[in-house]
C-alpha cells in the first residue's frame, strides 16, 4: 500500500508566468534565441515558480545514502564499507558535493536512508526502517512497509527544507551497488534489456560489468518483473532505500511546488519511478547533466528530458546537479537584469 | 610586416605540474575519473599557472568591437548602428557580458578597436586605427599597417591587465557583420567552402545566408585567397579590426603565461590565426563553448579543441566563456579542497 499522498495531484505551472517571461526575452538586447538553452531555463524557472524574476540562488542539496544486499555479489570497484566512510567525509567537508555545496552556498544535509551504520555520525540525520537492504539477487530488496517508510523519508526530507520555501531542491546520492539497483528498476521499468543499461558504476571492467547485467537479468526474472509491474513491486524487489527516499523527496517537493534539479542516472532512476507514481511531477523535474553512466541516457529519452551538461560526470552525490548549478543562476541573472531594446536605445531587427 | 613579437616563442606549461595535479586527482575521495571534464580542466590549469592549485577567479573580460564595410551588403539582420549602440549597453551594465561579468565577479573592459564611433563614450577604451573596414567585397579591407595597430591594440588590452597578473583572461566580441569577417578567414586559412562554414550569425534566413555565403566566396576569389596564402595577407584582405585585436591578445596573453579561455566562433577563428602566426600559444587556449554557429564545429576540429558546454549559444560578446567561467571555479576547488583517501579515512578500489 501507497500513502495517500504519493499519487496527489502536482499544482500546475504558471503559463501566465511562462508567456510572459517567453515576452521579456524578446525584448533583451541580444537576438532572440541567441542565449540558447539559458533563455529556455529561465523562462522554464520563472514558469516553475509562477514569477517576473526567477532565482535560483537558494538551492539546498539534499544528499540520501543507503547500502545495499547485492553489493555482496561483485557489482562494485569498492567494498560495502565506503559507504559509511563516506557519510564521514561529507559531514566532514571532505567530499565532492562538501566541497561544490560550500563552494555555490548551498546548505546540505546528508540522510542516512539505509546504510549499515550503526553508530550516529555527527552532521548526519539517520532516518531508515534498517541497516541496508536484503540481497535482491535471493529475495525481496525491501517490504512494502519499507517501501512506504523510504518515501516518507524522502518527504520528511522536503518538509525540513520546507521554510523559507527553496527557490529549487538538489537531491544527491551515495551508496555502494546503488547503479546495480538503479539499472535494475529501469530495466523492470522500461523493459529494457539489463546489458543495454548496465554501466560501468564506479569503474567496473568488462568482466565485471557482465556479471553484474547478468545478476540484473537473473533478479528480473527471479521476481518476475516485467513492464507493468507495478512500481511498488519493483521498488520493493530490487530497490534501495536512497533511491526509494528520493522518489518520495522528488514526488513531495513537486506538490509544494518547488522544482527538482536533477543529478546523474541513479536521481533519474528515482524521477522516473516518481513520474511513474505520479505523472503530475514531471513538470516540476528540471535535469541538469548527461551522465557517462551508459543506462542514463535510456532513462533521459523515457521521461522527454534534454540536460545542460555533458560533462563525463559519474559520481553521483548530486555532483553533476551542483556542477550545472552556476547555469541556472547565470540564465536568471541575464532574464533579470538585462536591458531591453527600449531601456538601452538600441535598434531591432531590420524588417 | 607583422610586429617581432607576434611570432616569439610562448613559455612552456608546466610539465611537473600535470603530473603532480594527476596524481593528486588520484588521491582524491571518488573512483579515478570520475569527476570527468572537471578533473581534466583543473589539471590543465595546474599545468598552465604551474601551480599546485588552480584557481580561476581573477579572470577579467576584454570585450572588443568593430564595424565592417561589409555589412553594407546585407549580410547581418541588424542594422550597422548596432555596433555603436551596443557599445553603450556594455558601459551600461544592460548587455548579456555586463550582467555575466558583474554576476561572476569579473572586471570587464570594453575596447572600441574600430568601430564607426565618433564620439567618446564613458566607459570605453578607444583604440582603432580607423573606423570601421573597408568593404572587402570590393578591396582590401584592412591595410598591413592597420592589421599591425590592431594586433598591437590587443596586445595593450592585456598589458592593462597585466598587474595582478590575471588566473585567466576571456575574450569577446561585438560587430555587426563579423561573422561574415570571420566566416571568410577561417574559408581561406582552412580551404573550407564558404557554404559549409557561413551560419546564420544573429539570426539570417535561408536566403540571406546563401546570399552572405556568396559575398564570402566572391572575396575569396577577388582576393585570391586560398589555403596557404600567408596569415597577414587573409587578415588584411577580410579581415575585422576586433577580430584581429583578439588575435593579438591572445598571443600576448600566451606569451605572458596567461590562459586565455576562448568563446564562441569569432574568437575561435581569432584563436586559429593566432595559431597559424605562432602554434606555441595553442597549449595556453582552453575552450569553452560549442556555439550555434554552424562554422565553429569546423574550426574546433581544426584545432583540436574540446569545448565543456554545449548551450546552443550564439550571441559572442564572451557570453559562452563567461557562462563556462563558473566550471572551471569549481574544478579548481574540487581539486584544491577535496579530501584524499587517506585524509578522510576511505577504502579504496578492491584488488
Amino acid at each position: 500500500m501507497l500513502p495517500e499522498w504519493i499519487s496527489l495531484e502536482c499544482p500546475a505551472t504558471s503559463e501566465r508566468h511562462r508567456q510572459s517571461a517567453l515576452a521579456r526575452q524578446a525584448q533583451l538586447t541580444k537576438p532572440l534565441g541567441a542565449l540558447g538553452r539559458l533563455e529556455e531555463i529561465a523562462v522554464e524557472l520563472a514558469a516553475l515558480q509562477a514569477t517576473d524574476r526567477p532565482v535560483a540562488e537558494r538551492a539546498p542539496i539534499i544528499l540520501f545514502a543507503g547500502d545495499h544486499g547485492i553489493a555482496a555479489r561483485g557489482v562494485s570497484a569498492y567494498p560495502p564499507e565506503v559507504t559509511v566512510q563516506m557519510l564521514h567525509n561529507f559531514a566532514g567537508g571532505g567530499a565532492a558535493i562538501s566541497v561544490l555545496a560550500r563552494t555555490l552556498g548551498c546548505p546540505l544535509e546528508v540522510v542516512d536512508a539505509g546504510t549499515l551504520g550503526d553508530q550516529p555520525i555527527p552532521g548526519v540525520i539517520v532516518d531508515k526502517p534498517r541497516r541496508g537492504t536484503r540481497d535482491f539477487g535471493v529475495e525481496t530488496a525491501l517490504t512494502s512497509e519499507e517501501v512506504a517508510f523510504a518515501l516518507a523519508c524522502g518527504q520528511r526530507a522536503i518538509a525540513r527544507q520546507a521554510e523559507p520555501k527553496p527557490q529549487l531542491v538538489i537531491l544527491g546520492e551515495m551508496g555502494i551497488g546503488n547503479t546495480t539497483s538503479a539499472s535494475a528498476i529501469a530495466a523492470a521499468l522500461l523493459g529494457w534489456p539489463a546489458a543495454e543499461i548496465v554501466g560501468s558504476g564506479t569503474g567496473l571492467d568488462g568482466e565485471r560489468r557482465a556479471r553484474k547485467a547478468r545478476v540484473i537479468a537473473d533478479a528480473l526474472a527471479l521476481h518476475g518483473l516485467e513492464v507493468g509491474t507495478p512500481v511498488e513491486t519493483v521498488l520493493a524487489a530490487v530497490g534501495g532505500l536512497e533511491i526509494v527516499a528520493m522518489t518520495g523527496a522528488i514526488i513531495a517537493a513537486a506538490r509544494m511546488g518547488v522544482p527538482v534539479l536533477i543529478d546523474g542516472f541513479i536521481v533519474s532512476v528515482a524521477a522516473l519511478a516518481a513520474v511513474k507514481l505520479n505523472p503530475s511531477c514531471r513538470p516540476w523535474l528540471l535535469f541538469s547533466h548527461r551522465s557517462a553512466e551508459l543506462g542514463h541516457r535510456v532513462v533521459l529519452d523515457a521521461l522527454g528530458a534534454r540536460p545542460l551538461i555533458d560533462l563525463d560526470l559519474r559520481l553521483g552525490e548530486a555532483s553533476g546537479a551542483a556542477t550545472a548549478l552556476p547555469l541556472l543562476r547565470l540564465a536568471c541573472a541575464l532574464h533579470n537584469e538585462m536591458a531591453t531594446f527600449a531601456e538601452a536605445a538600441v535598434s531591432g531587427r531590420d524588417s
